[in-house]
């Protein structure tokens, strides 16, 4: 497309969205979920054509020499078809946070004051190669009463069209307009600028991808972003652990997948407890084949960890990579995570209530944990029934984002004629 | 200052503003009270080194050709002073939003999942004449944990500086870091600037004024704003309202107070009641001398209307001006609404119980009201005990913002040695 064409499409586009945003916003919640219900039927019934478009779009993709790592993310098999259509009839059992009031109270002047939970308009969402991510965020949007413009990889084209007609057929299905789920049909890049700086059509952006694309987005954004970038989370195992436990939340951490966010990327120790807990893990991290990078102390412990620099404190490894370090206090400890964390999710690992208590308190990371593996950080675990992704910002919403996060609180205000004196 | 000593100067002020946030985030209510109550303190034992210091700021502004209303804002009259006094008395009065923990559940994992209220970290003021911001902001920053970084008005210096020497000293007899609380002594523009693109420093931005000053602000900025736009004000006047009570609704919208954001701009009537609401209306704001500009239907009923157009559905006019539309239905009042409105205070009068609900669950406003005034949109109306500011965004927190939109929740987790499957 031409420039014209695009602030075209944007423009119309974007009215679209605004006013099926009004309709989507007080759709009833039977409604809402008849037509999830009715997508994730569409989708089962259109599972061969669902599956013909993507193996059009792996073809291309492995024509253009995509790495294998992105093809499996690409690839749509019968069982995350099928995923994809129980996602969307789990979302449609959650309870709908649109409509929830709260702390109603009276006030000195007669009015009586509240809170309503409400959507928070049209939504955009830009993605990158799973298609999958076209159903569960569109889905999440729905159900939290917001219309969503969704603009995913180019190589998913094929796929992400069928999907989207699955969508379209549900909504219409349900008698809801089919402007509030838009899946873009255009590999053109200039489309994804012409979202980001269209604040009066969209309310919000989330990007859904690796580092890259997230920075691009946020970098270029008009519109608010509700973004994820780093997780580089630590576990500290403080001196009054209980050293068994320590040992399986740190393999746990570390091991279960190496490339979540939620993975642990470097491990502290308590001084005290460091040669009682290295002995132990060693082995399994060798097993496991994890390189450890130390610093002197741990080194003098671990020989054959290499020794840490500067910047393997900072990094995300996302990779059988490990830093270790020794430290005396809690507070060096909580001081290590504030200088290097991201925080994104940072644990502790004791039986002194008293730390756990500070190291609750004071470590800002979106998660927090006591004796629990990081790996817990999800939106899943933590009971919110699905997520569209994890925030590692400071307004609105941090950590796992659910139906929750999609919403905002308005003021609702009843009077008897008040007037303000 | 040259652009290598404001980035100096930005570096050495935002690392103090993030260390004392670590410790401000950790201090105790009892802490943090006593701070307010030592600045307080300070505020009236400072009385006329404050009431020089602003005398010298008048002369200054004076000699410069500032405007009546602007001089009338930078004014601190003794009663300005001790009412500084007591804003700050009465945050130490509030509740502390900082370490609730709410929504704690026990997941099948067996983890525990709950959240804690926490706070933004370092808050940057971005603020005009008026100099009591200076005392009220700091207060409402201190009390929900973060540190804050204040800019006034150039023309409010010495003021600012004598008030910022006195929050100073209370922090610091409470044993709290000075530079928690940071008023800048430069009327330097490039420090804005240098404010506005230090995210790792900043964690938010209130900017305090005009609608210029906002929208720079918000344009340049790459730190996320809470921010405060148009107040486009509707009342809707249904035809099953009660007559009286909606006429002194309508007359207290518009004539309490013509300046304020909430005062309201245009006057919707049902009509069916259009013709008995304006023979009472008519003459209250003919005596008020408010000029009136009305739809075609209207100015039937009313000749002395002048033809309202386009424009003024669209204006925020801050004076005894009101535009008045009649409209048939619930539908085309909130149509107009959502088409011209600003989303920050709209109100329906109407005894009709599904009609009430109905605008108040489609109306996507900060605050949406409901037989009462639209002059109750504040903070202290609505029992936040002070307010920041009142945000139009859709974003993090709408409407009047108190400490609860100084802090945000992260994830707290607890298991006892839980590691994920």
């Amino acid at each position: 497309m031409v420039s014209g064409e695009i602030s075209d499409w944007m423009h119309k586009s974007g009215e679209a969205a605004r006013s099926a945003a009004r309709l989507v916003a007080r759709a009833s919640t039977g409604q809402k979920n008849a037509a999830l219900e009715a997508m994730a039927q569409q989708i089962l019934s259109a599972r061969e054509r669902i599956g013909e478009a993507n193996a059009a779009d792996l073809k291309a993709a492995r024509s253009t020499g995509l790495s294998a790592a992105l093809l499996d993310r690409l690839e749509l098999t019968p069982a995350r078809i099928d995923a994809m259509a129980q996602g969307l009839a789990q979302i449609a059992r959650l309870p709908d946070p649109v409509g929830e009031v709260s702390e109603m109270s009276a006030q000195p002047s007669g009015i009586t004051v509240g809170r309503m939970r409400v959507p928070l308009g049209v939504i955009g969402i830009i993605y990158e190669s799973r298609p999958n991510v076209t159903a569960d965020a569109a889905g999440l949007c729905l159900k939290s009463g917001n219309a969503a413009i969704l603009r995913g990889g180019s190589e998913a084209l094929n796929s992400n069209r069928a999907i989207g007609e699955c969508l379209s057929q549900g909504l219409a299905d349900a008698d809801l307009p089919t402007s509030a789920i838009q899946v873009l049909q255009t590999a053109d890049r200039a489309v994804v600028s012409a979202m980001l700086t269209s604040p009066q059509f969209i309310d919000v952006i989330v990007p859904r991808g690796g580092k890259s694309l997230i920075e691009k987005v946020s970098a270029e954004s008009q519109v608010p972003v509700i973004k994820h970038l780093d997780g580089n989370c630590h576990v500290f195992i403080d001196d009054d652990a209980d050293l068994l436990k320590a040992v399986e939340i740190a393999f746990n951490a570390k091991c279960r997948r190496y490339g979540i966010c939620g993975a642990m990327e470097t491990l502290l120790l308590g001084a005290g407890i460091a040669s009682a807990a290295l002995e132990k893990l060693l082995p399994r991290y060798r097993e496991a084949g994890v390189e450890l990078r130390g610093c002197e102390r741990t080194r003098a412990l671990a020989p054959e960890c290499i020794p840490a620099s500067e910047v393997d404190w900072q990094t995300e490894f996302l990779a059988p990579v490990l830093a270790v370090r020794i430290v005396d206090t809690l507070d060096e400890a909580m001081d290590h995570i504030a200088r290097y964390g991201s925080g994104h999710t940072d644990a502790i690992v004791t039986d002194n209530l008293p730390k756990s208590r500070r190291f609750v308190c004071e470590v800002d990371s979106s998660s927090v944990m006591v004796n629990a593996s990081t790996q817990f950080a999800d939106g899943f675990e933590y009971g919110l029934g699905a997520e569209i992704g994890i925030s590692t910002d400071k307004l609105h919403v941090r950590g796992p984002v659910g139906l929750e996060g999609l919403t905002i609180q308005k003021y609702i205000v009843y009077g008897d004629g008040s007037i303000r004196s």
